[in-house]
């Protein structure tokens, strides 16, 4: 139950050991054309949906340097470790940042986006869950204010998205990315970025230099749905049957199920005498991220958790040995979140 | 038979289906150092090997914005669609391209790279195995002209490497990419890429804009046999299994394998009256491209070869209809090719 990567149904598994076939094939071309269908789904979207074979960080460096040139002006949310690696990606494309940073466990306000949103912002980046807290930004009112200027919304939903309710033509979203290996039960190594319409006006636009990760290649190659390069060919066979299996319970029943199992676990935590890290934000259905008990190192109760047969994730750099984060997301069921409590209960008595 | 993605044992197919683990554990850990150890040793290198999720493009990529700066002057051979690309990514990131390009068919002299490797040159580009043509660039003879320069050595081994001899260390060549799916019989979806002391002096000069693929990060990362990202685990895992069935056979024997049956496949060609397209550089032990019967559309061989179960591939761009290419690359066995040329003998007969 740690945050990514998540358990791989066997489905999945049976399905990417199948022997090799060709990505120029039509039977390759039928499960690429159906895993985007489903995607689309998925991101609740009508823009494009593109697959790329990397990590998240790489649809999140392709985010930056599709859409903007040198020196354009844009605002980054920095909630903690990924909202930073926004800053980092776009300040190595010398965009120039206006970094809004909240401290560790508070959400962005979109207040402050509104205040700083002037007519030479070109784009606007958030983090919708952040790994690394916990909490969860408002995307529906951050795009409201952002759809009515020219900037674009950039949201990394890489942990969120499966697990918390995205809903990229609604909320006005113009770039999303997510990744196979968190609620959407793949194994790693797929990145998948949605592109409006907006977005490809800005695309035209951009003068950062771009190869592997040029956008517009792997839009005119998936009208034939086919990729620029060689895709890792047994993951996206293997991300199909996982998104077949969302598609089949519904996603709207299956982020329903997210949010039915994290609540029982904030609640079954709190009542075990837990505290919550994030202090502001929407609930995260996906990740639930708890601060140890007093003068216990994170550690200790983590190792305690792997003794009864689970594994759950310290806190990342500063919040290292402070918090412990306990994911909900993909393939985690109530009696886990049941198991799990009875264990925190166990521990949590051993130090009273 | 195709050049890639080839055949996967199902010794590595059934290792990337295992349950996920996750990438900061030991078990993970200590399967990244050996897969490290091993791609050295097929590579013969004591340089650093780094591996990406990504294909071998991106890997391209990485030697191009990792160790160059804007404006830099380099020589790329161009001997078909994959030396095209290296000018392609050059152009991108405003590198000064000196172009060596090359009939289709005809190997890259190297007297052509003395004549221009002056004191200003930075880089040297080359395909080792051209996928398009069939192609074999003499490395070993391009290294030592190079070598003796400030300039580095690029070599594009991605359909070579584990098929055709690479003395990375022997024959001085600074950078060598590679990817999972070709000779080394793995899925889809890994890069590898060796970087030489001389690289990473480079490497520290370098003002070109990267993120995703910082070799630096992956350097300091793979110390602790990590990665900066979360990458494609499974395939990983097969990827291992894979290099375990190579050095269990020893690199040099399942090189002399890969000689011994496309020597065979080349002979038993020419017998039946096909040609051979390569009109210069080394024999390419990995892939054989033979143009078509006079007058006939290689996609009509093609396609009948298909009606005996085996898949070969056309040619591509310019060459489509005029040649055909036959991997011996990866898990391909005499028997393969004694069927192969029984077809292809039958099919002529069908033609006479």
């Amino acid at each position: 139950m740690t945050p990514g990567p998540t358990n791989v149904p066997s489905l999945v598994r049976d399905a990417i050991s199948k022997p090799m076939i060709h990505h120029r094939t039509p039977e390759f071309k039928n499960i690429f054309s159906e895993l985007t269908e489903n995607l689309k789904y998925v991101f609740k979207t009508k823009n494009d949906v593109l697959i790329l074979t990397s990590s998240g960080t790489g649809g999140m460096e392709a985010a930056v340097c599709n859409f903007f040139s040198s020196s354009d002006k844009v605002i980054v949310c920095n909630n903690g470790k990924f909202g930073e690696r926004f800053v980092e990606i776009c300040k190595r494309y010398g965009l120039d940042v206006i970094e809004l940073k909240y401290e560790l466990g508070e959400a962005a306000k979109p207040s402050d986006i509104k205040n700083n949103l002037d007519s030479e912002i070109k784009g606007v980046f958030v983090t919708q869950s952040e790994t690394s807290t916990g909490i969860c930004n408002d995307i529906k009112e951050i795009g409201n204010i952002v759809k009515k200027t020219n900037a674009l919304l950039i949201v990394d939903s890489i942990s969120a998205l499966g697990s918390v309710d995205m809903r990229t033509d609604d909320w006005g979203v113009d770039v999303v990315i997510a990744a196979s290996q968190k609620a959407l039960m793949g194994p790693p190594g797929l990145c998948f970025i949605s592109v409006s319409e907006k977005a490809w006006e800005a695309y035209k636009k951009s003068n950062l230099p771009k190869y592997y990760f040029d956008l517009g290649k792997y839009k005119k190659k998936s009208q034939e749905n086919e990729t620029p390069y060689t895709p890792a060919i047994s993951l996206i066979i293997g991300m199909n049957e996982s998104l077949k299996i969302i598609r089949e319970v519904g996603i709207d029943n299956f982020l329903k199920k997210h949010e039915k199992i994290s609540e029982k676990l904030r609640r079954g935590l709190i009542e075990i005498g837990f505290e919550i890290f994030p202090r502001s934000g929407l609930k995260n259905n996906g990740l639930t991220v708890v601060k140890s008990l007093p003068g216990i190192d994170s550690s200790v109760i983590i190792n305690a958790v792997k003794e009864h047969g689970y594994v759950i994730a310290n806190g990342q750099e500063e919040l290292k040995g402070k918090v412990f984060r306990i994911a909900t997301m993909g393939d985690v069921e109530e009696k886990d979140i049941d198991k799990m409590l009875d264990i925190l209960k166990t521990i949590v008595k051993k130090f009273a």
